[in-house]
C-alpha cells in the first residue's frame, strides 16, 4: 500500500475518497487501509455520517458471528443543481452525489436579455425542479452553470463572452449563490460537454477531446483525465482557425475562418443564397433530415472541414477519443464521415490507429451532466470535505 | 492543513517530499505537519537516513536551550547518470538528485550502430564520468535516455523508430540496468527537452510547447505540470502535418509535410539546389552566421512555416510559453522572428496576449537535464520511496 503522497494524515475526505470508490466497509478495514486507529476512523466516520456523506448499515453477507456494520458512500442524501445554459435554450437538472437524475427540464431562454433576469429565471425553475422531486435547497450542496462563451473558471465571472450582452465580468457564483445558499461553479458549455462526455465514457479515457459544431465551434480538452484549460482558460477556442483557401468572411472580422465554412450560420447562409429558409444549424440539420441533397453536402462538408482542422491536432495531442457535439452532430453518420474521411487522411497512422471518433454518447445531456460532474467532484474533493468536518 | 488524498497514511515518501520542497524540519515539526506520531515519525527518518535520502543536522539558529536536531534533504549524495542521445551526437552527465551537473561530456557517435553497441560505449562513458567526479556506481539511483525516435515509455522500448535500424523493441531498460545496475527510464528527445525546460522556467509555468527545429521537427508538451504523452505516446508529433500550397516531397513518403519545408534537411537540399555546399541543419545555421543571405531567408521563412502550424495549435492548447529548441534554435533571432510573426498573426488575441515564445534556455543542455529530470520525479516519487523503505 502507497502512502498520502502530500505529507498529511488521511482525513475524512480520504476516507470518503475511499467508500466513493468501491464497496462498503467496515471500520477495521478502514483502519487498515489508511493506517489510522479504530477510534480516528470512528471519529471521521461520524463527521461523515453527521453530514450525510455516509450510511452505516449492516453486512448482510458477513458469515458467522454477529453481523459487521459496515459504512457506505450515500450518494442519494445531497443534490446538484446543474444547467447549461445556451443562446437561446436552457436545461436544468437536479443530479445527486452519485451522478443519478432526479428531475430535468429544458426551456426556450434568450441569454441575450442579461444575467439577472437569465439567473433569476434559472433560480426559480431549480426550486421548482427541486420540489417536483420532492426535494428542497437544504439538500443541495453545490450548483454547476456551463455558459455559451468564455469564463474565467476560478471567479466564475464570463470574460468578453461575444453573444452575451451584459454578463461581461458578472459575477454569477455570488449571485446565484446567495440565492440559492450554495456554491457556484461556472465554466464555459465545451468544457463541461467534455467532462460529460469523459465521465459517461469512463474509466478507460484519458486524452478526450469533444468539438461541439454549432453556431460556434470549439473544443474542450482532457489531458490525462482532467480539464486542460489553458494558461488563459483560452483552450480549444479552433472556430478561427485560418482553414487554408477559403476567404468566407468570419463574425470575428477576420476571413477564413473554421466557422465561416463549417458554423452553423455559415451553412444557413448558404441555403439562404439558393432560395432555401434555414436560420440556423438546427434548420440545417432538420433539412438534412427531410432529404435536401444540398443541406446534405453542407453538412458532410462542414465534417470535412473540421476534420481538416483537427488533423493537425490529432498529430499534436494524439487523443484516445475525438467526440463530436452540438447541434450539428445530429447529423449523425453524415458529419462523422466528414470528419473521419480527412482525419484519416491526414493524421498520422500511429495517432489513428486506435482513435475513436464517435458522436456524443449524451447528445444534449452532455453539457448539464458535465455541469454536475464538475460540482460532484469539487465538492466530494478530499480537502473541501477535510475543511468541512473538523479533523 | 490538507489530508492525504488517497486514503494512507503518510510515508516515508511524504516525509521526504515535505522536506525537499521547504527548509530542514525537526521531528515536532514533522509529526505536525503529517498528524504521524512522533515515534512514527523517528522510525521513518531512520529508515530515510540510512538510505541517504536525508542528513540529520543541529539547527544553528536554534534560540536558547540545546539546540534541536534538523532533517534536510540530502540531494548531494545520490545520483543519477543522464544521458541524450541523437542521431550522431551524444551527451552524457552525472547528476545529484538537488539537480547539480557533477560531470558531463559531449561525444561523436552514430546511433545507426545499433543499440548493443551505442548503450555499450554509453555504459563505459558513465562509468568514466563517474571517475571523474570521484563518485561510483554504488550511488548511482537511477539512469535517464533521450532517444531521437518513438519510444513506449512504459516499457522503454523504441518503437518503430526511423533513424535508428536495429533498435526496434530493444530492452534499453534491461539491457542498460544489467550494466548499471540501476533502474533505466527511456523516452523520446523531443519530451525529455520538455521536462528540462520546464524545470528551468519554474515554477510558474502550466502549459508549456517545446518544439525541436533540426533535421526532424516534433514537439515535446507539458500539460498542468505533467508531460502529456498522449494516447499511443505520439503526442507533439507535427513534422508531418500538412503545411498549405506545398506539394513538397517528404522523407515519410508523402507531400507537404512540415519537415519538407522548414526540416534542416530540406534548407540544406535548397542551398546545395544553388551550388551551395550544406548537409544539415548545423550547416545551414552555420552558413547564417557567416553571412550567407539564401541561408538566413531559409532560416526566417522555416520559422513562418513552423508558426504556422503552431497557430492552429496556440488556439487549441493556449499555451503559457513556447519554447524553440533544436540545432536551427541556434539561430537565435531569426528563427524567432518567423515563429512569432506567424503566431502573432494568426492565433486569437486572448491565448497570445501572454504567450512567450522564446528560445531554449538550456540550448543543447536541455535534453541531458530534462533525461535527469525524468529520473529524479520518478526516484524520488513517495510511492517509489515507500517501496524501499519499509513502514
Amino acid at each position: 500500500m502507497s502512502s498520502g503522497s502530500n505529507g498529511h494524515a488521511p482525513g475524512a475526505g480520504a476516507l470518503l475518497g475511499i467508500l466513493r470508490s468501491g464497496r462498503p466497509r467496515t471500520r477495521g478495514e478502514l483502519a487498515e487501509l489508511t493506517g489510522l486507529s479504530r477510534s480516528t476512523v470512528s471519529q471521521r466516520l461520524d463527521g461523515l455520517i453527521e453530514h450525510r456523506w455516509v450510511v452505516a448499515g449492516e453486512d448482510s453477507v458477513s458469515s458467522g458471528g454477529r453481523p459487521a456494520t459496515v459504512f457506505a458512500f450515500n450518494g442519494g442524501a445531497r443534490l446538484v443543481l446543474a444547467a447549461d445554459l445556451g443562446a437561446t435554450r436552457a436545461r436544468l437538472a437536479v443530479i445527486d452525489l452519485g451522478m443519478s437524475v432526479l428531475a430535468e427540464r429544458t426551456a426556450e431562454l434568450s441569454i441575450d436579455q442579461g444575467p439577472e433576469q437569465t439567473l433569476g429565471w434559472v433560480a426559480g425553475a431549480f426550486q421548482d425542479l427541486l420540489s417536483a422531486a420532492g426535494r428542497d435547497l437544504s439538500q443541495v450542496c453545490g450548483v454547476g452553470i456551463g455558459l455559451p462563451g468564455p469564463v474565467e473558471h476560478a471567479s466564475g465571472r464570463p470574460a468578453n463572452p461575444p453573444i452575451m450582452p451584459g454578463w461581461d465580468g458578472f459575477a454569477v457564483p455570488d449571485w446565484l449563490g446567495a440565492r440559492l445558499g450554495a456554491p457556484v461553479l461556472v465554466d464555459n458549455d465545451v468544457n463541461v460537454m467534455a467532462l460529460g462526455e469523459h465521465w459517461a465514457a469512463r474509466p478507460e479515457v484519458d486524452h478526450l477531446i469533444f468539438i461541439k459544431m454549432g453556431t460556434g465551434i470549439g473544443c474542450g480538452i482532457i489531458s490525462g483525465r482532467r480539464l486542460h484549460r489553458g494558461a488563459q482558460g483560452a483552450a480549444g477556442d479552433v472556430g478561427h482557425v485560418r482553414v487554408p483557401a477559403s476567404e468566407a468572411p468570419c463574425r470575428c472580422g477576420n476571413v477564413g475562418c473554421l466557422e465561416a465554412v463549417a458554423g452553423g450560420g455559415s451553412m444557413a447562409a448558404a441555403l439562404r443564397a439558393s432560395g432555401i429558409e434555414a436560420e440556423g444549424s438546427r434548420d440545417v440539420v432538420a433539412l438534412m433530415r427531410a432529404g435536401d441533397l444540398r443541406a446534405t453536402r453542407l453538412v458532410r462538408q462542414a465534417g470535412r472541414e473540421v476534420g481538416t482542422v483537427m488533423a493537425s491536432i490529432v498529430n499534436f495531442f494524439n487523443p484516445s477519443v475525438i467526440v463530436i457535439g452540438g447541434d450539428v452532430a445530429e447529423a449523425g453518420e453524415q458529419v462523422l464521415a466528414g470528419v473521419r474521411e480527412t482525419i484519416y487522411s491526414r493524421s498520422l497512422p500511429l495517432a489513428t490507429q486506435h482513435l475513436g471518433i464517435r458522436v456524443s454518447q449524451l447528445g444534449d445531456r452532455a453539457g448539464v451532466m458535465g455541469a454536475a460532474v464538475m460540482v460532484v467532484e469539487h465538492v466530494l474533493a478530499p480537502d473541501t470535505i477535510d475543511r468541512i468536518i473538523t479533523k
